[in-house]
Formats: structure tokens, C-alpha cells, sequence
């Protein structure tokens, strides 16, 4: 019988916002990832990078200022460098807990690159946040960098072009080590995002939003179910008004309503179930599920958590 | 029949030591790879990362300590993350010159752990430089936080120990993802070096050499030929003197035996021959080839390099 396939997402609650942090966070997430292990399930673990490419770009580029030899980072190259930041964690801390579980099963963290269309309209309206708060000073320079910023509470901060992912190039090795058994790390931070100019992929100065990612990536690797994790137990339909209300479960009809009529808060909740919606399409058997990570795991059924399915 | 495999060793020459040369220098390593590719060789491509890892650790340290928010990384940490920076610009160049050439072959990065014995004696002796030149004052700071440091030309240095691998905790996806024809990128800088503690790997401050890494690696996935690059054309016996005289083929006892009476230089050629000496052990099929990546490529019969082999 085919082994049930899961993509679990990682948001910055199962990561933590620094290294100390993130080596605390990437334990708990490592325990729900043994749990599905254990059930013999094929397993894709992605993650966001949301903190740390800011904070690695920012070095990066602070350090290119003093020191005059080196040129700044460009974010397709920060992007990669969280993937290992953040892989290797994620990686030694599943490894951990399979040793002590008594699964030998191998874990492999694959530097993904995810495609992106040069002329895709993110590149025109930039609009993910990225980095740490900037002094007006800063600001401006970043504007006479070529770069975009925002203002926001107490300063500035950088915005840059969120694109769909198009295709993930390393697809078929993340397939290929899943039909080994493999536990496989892939598309951090949403993927390096790349275009292609020719025989050529070259960096985009861009972030592609990790959830959509996620949804891209079960697509691709023909998943049953995507696990997008969150800081809430279930969505909430009238979140923030007297009327809010978890859901227990959603056909992909009514959250393709509650979309429009605009439940679901742009840059959190929103994209989620778009990456649900869009994985799920119209198969009777891909389900997306919602949810926190809970001190005692994951619980599949949706008991804990908001179920998407076709119908 | 089974198919020839090779593990290619990329030095600083390789590679270049800032970002632009980077890019530059790795269009050159992928012709090589890819006229691999085209003989339907199984390839393992590895690299070193001395300049790069320590550009990454000091930025990363130079950035906690202006934002408390922060904490220093690790040596271990800045290792994944040179993965992570050189892995990504070697498979996209790769990648681009396999398609080029109409080679349908996939690229993969593989964040590589390698264990170290905690009680190696090169802890004890640290002796790898690493990261720029320090001021006293830098000196005495990087001492104070445990660090070791040598005085140098024109000021000081970082020295971290260089333990010898033990096991390449990822090897089995390695060897995977060589068996179904993926060019696989693995073990950058020798690998993060990871200690076991009970169920759970550590990272290890230390280094481990390049050379040294690749020669396990080699051993570890069975290759026939382990090709180490650096910037001479061929071993010299006598290196520097007026008896200088280039080597065109070695056996593995007159190797050991120059390696005895000291003709090749530690730090550069004689990790390299000691870790050709270890990975034939003593196969009569092993090779390994040392050499220069010239414009026009690699010669694998040795031509334009120092072959070494069992007798």
C-alpha cells in the first residue's frame, strides 16, 4: 500500500526568533515530526526564515560596509544561508529524536531553489516585511540602494516582493529521497527565489511567502495532507470582533467565501488557506489542516485544529 | 556495469574568496563538473570554505555585539551556513551548464554533518587559521571568550582545531541520491563538525580540513577516483628549492615516504597527499588525482596532475 504523504510548515512560533530560541523551538517540532515518523508516515518539513534572513542579510550587509573587500549579500544568497541557520537545527534535533525513538530513518536538509516570473506584479507592489526596525537615516539609504521600506510603528523597515512560486527545481531529488523514507528538510524561508534567464537561474531580490510555498511543495510531491502550524489552535472566522468563532472544519467552497469576504487577515491567516485551497484543488483525498503546535503533538483528526477538505 | 564514481575536491582557487569572484570562479568548477557529467560518471562535488566561513562568523559576531537581541554563532552554525552560501552558487552554475549542454542530470546541495571524536587530540592543538587579520586588541577580546589565536604577518589570527572525521552523518542520502545519477554537493568546508553526546550531535568548534573530509567521503561512497583541486598543475618533491621537481605519478608507499621526510607542506599539500594515502588504502582500483583546474578542464588520465595509486 502507498505510505500517507505530509507536508508539515513551520512558522516562526516552532522556530523561534533567535539562535538560543530556535534551538529550543526546533526540539518541540522535532517531537511532532518523530510522532509522524512513527507512524510510518513519508514526511516533508518546511519552514519560515522570516527573523533570520533579516538578521543575516542585515550582518551580511553591515559587514560589507566596514569592510571594503567584501560587497553586500543579496537576498537570494541570505535566503540560503537561513536554509542552513536553519536546517541544520531542525535536522540534528529530528536526527535526536529518532535515535531515541528507536527509528532509523535518515534526515537530509535540501538547499531548495523555487522558480519565480521575472514579470510576476509582486516585483511592482513589494509588500513583505523583512529585517529589523531602520532609523528614517536608514531608510533612506536603503531607498538610494535600490531597495524599498514602509513606514511602520516606531520607524521604517524593509519591504521586498513576495511572487508565486512557478516550479521547484530540486523537485525530483525531495521526491526521490521521500520514496526512500527519507525525512526531508526543503524550501526554507519559502525557497531561494530564482528566475530563469536563459539556461541560467538568477537570484531575485525577493522573499516567496512560505506558506504558499508549502502549498506549492505538497502539490509537487502529491501529498495527502498539509500541515501549515500557527501560533492559534483553529481559524477564526470575525477574528478580533465579538462574533469570533473557531472552525472546525471547511470545505474548500466556504473558505474560498470567507476569503473574499475577507475573514482571514492578509499576510497571517489569509495566505494560509490560500495554500490550502490551492493544494487541495479538487481532489476527494488532499486535506489541509491548521493548527498549533501543542506541547502533546499534532493531532491528524483536526480534534485540535481547523480541517480544509473538498466538500 | 557499474558506473565510475568520483568525489572532486574544490579549493580556495575553486571558489574565490568574495561573492562576485565566487560566482565567477564556480562557472569554471561546473564546465569541469559537467564534462564529468557527460562521461556518465557519479559525482561528488565538495569544497572548501575558509575564506567564506570566516567572513560569515565574524559578521554574525559583529552583529550580536552591537544588538543585544543577539547571540554569537557558533563555529558550527557558520559552517551550515557556508553550505548554504557556496552550495547554492555551485549547483545553480551547475545546473546552468547541464542544461547548456542538454545533460538532464539533477543538482543537490546536502547540509553535512560529520562527527569528531570530542577527545581528538587537535583539540588540544588547535592550528587552523581562519577569519581575517585582528588587531591585539581583537586578539585579546577572542582570547577572553575562549578562542584561540596566533600572532601572524601584520597582526593576529583565529585558530581552531582540526579534529578527523569519524562518520558523515548523511551519508546513506549521499549514496542514495549518487546511486539514481544526481550531482550531489556535500560535505562543504569538511563538513559541520558535530560531536555525539547520548542521542543528540553537538557542534563542535572546529574545523575540519577539506581534504581530509573528502578523502572519508570518498572512501565512504566507494568512488575509484578522489580528484583534489589546488593551484599547481602537479605535486613537487622539493618544493621551493632548486631541486624542485614535479611528481606524474606516486605510489602509495612513496608517497608515505615523502610524506615521512617532509617534502610537502602541512596546511596545503600534505593534507592532501595523506588523504589520497588513506582513501586507496589499499585498493589496487583507487586513485587519486592531484591537479590544477586548468581552462580547458581536467585530464583524468593524469596528464596534467599527479596521479597516485596503490603500487
Amino acid at each position: 500500500m502507498k505510505k500517507k504523504r505530509i507536508v508539515l510548515a513551520l512558522g516562526h512560533n516552532a522556530l523561534g526568533t533567535n539562535l538560543p530560541r530556535q534551538q529550543e523551538a526546533v526540539q518541540k517540532s522535532a517531537k511532532a515530526v518523530a510522532d509522524f515518523a512513527m507512524e510510518d508516515y513519508e514526511i516533508v518539513i518546511t519552514h519560515s526564515n522570516g527573523p533570520q534572513v533579516g538578521m543575516i542579510h542585515t550582518a551580511m550587509s553591515e559587514f560589507a560596509m566596514r569592510h571594503e573587500a567584501y560587497t553586500p549579500t543579496p537576498m537570494s544568497v541570505a535566503s540560503a544561508m537561513s536554509q542552513g541557520y536553519i536546517g541544520y537545527d531542525l535536522q540534528n534535533a529530528i536526527h535526536s529524536e529518532l535515535i531515541l525513538r528507536g527509528i532509523s530513518r535518515s534526515v537530509a536538509t535540501i538547499l531548495t531553489q523555487v522558480r519565480v516570473d521575472p514579470y510576476d506584479e509582486a516585483f511592482y507592489r513589494p509588500s513583505k516585511i523583512i529585517g529589523r526596525l531602520l532609523t528614517e537615516e536608514e531608510a533612506l539609504t536603503e531607498e538610494k540602494k535600490g531597495n524599498h521600506v514602509t513606514a511602520t510603528e516606531g520607524g521604517f523597515r524593509r519591504i521586498v516582493a513576495t511572487p508565486v512560486p512557478l516550479e521547484i527545481v530540486e523537485i525530483d531529488v525531495i521526491r526521490s529521497l521521500l520514496d526512500r523514507g527519507t525525512l526531508v528538510i526543503a524550501c526554507g524561508g519559502g525557497g531561494i527565489p530564482v528566475i530563469a534567464q536563459g539556461n541560467r537561474l538568477k537570484g531575485a531580490s525577493a522573499v516567496i511567502e512560505k506558506d504558499t510555498a508549502a502549498g506549492a511543495l505538497a502539490d509537487a510531491v502529491d501529498a495527502d495532507m498539509l500541515v501549515i502550524l500557527t501560533g492559534v489552535d483553529k481559524v477564526m472566522t470575525g477574528y478580533g470582533t465579538e462574533d469570533e468563532r473557531p472552525v472546525d472544519y471547511m470545505s474548500v467552497a466556504q473558505a474560498s467565501e470567507y476569503l473574499e469576504a475577507g475573514e482571514f487577515e492578509e499576510g497571517t491567516m489569509a495566505p494560509k488557506i490560500r495554500a490550502a485551497i490551492s493544494f487541495i484543488g479538487n481532489s476527494p483525498i488532499r486535506k489541509a489542516l491548521i493548527t498549533r503546535l501543542a506541547p502533546e503533538g499534532i493531532e491528524l483528526s483536526g480534534a485540535n485544529g481547523t480541517m480544509i477538505g473538498l466538500k
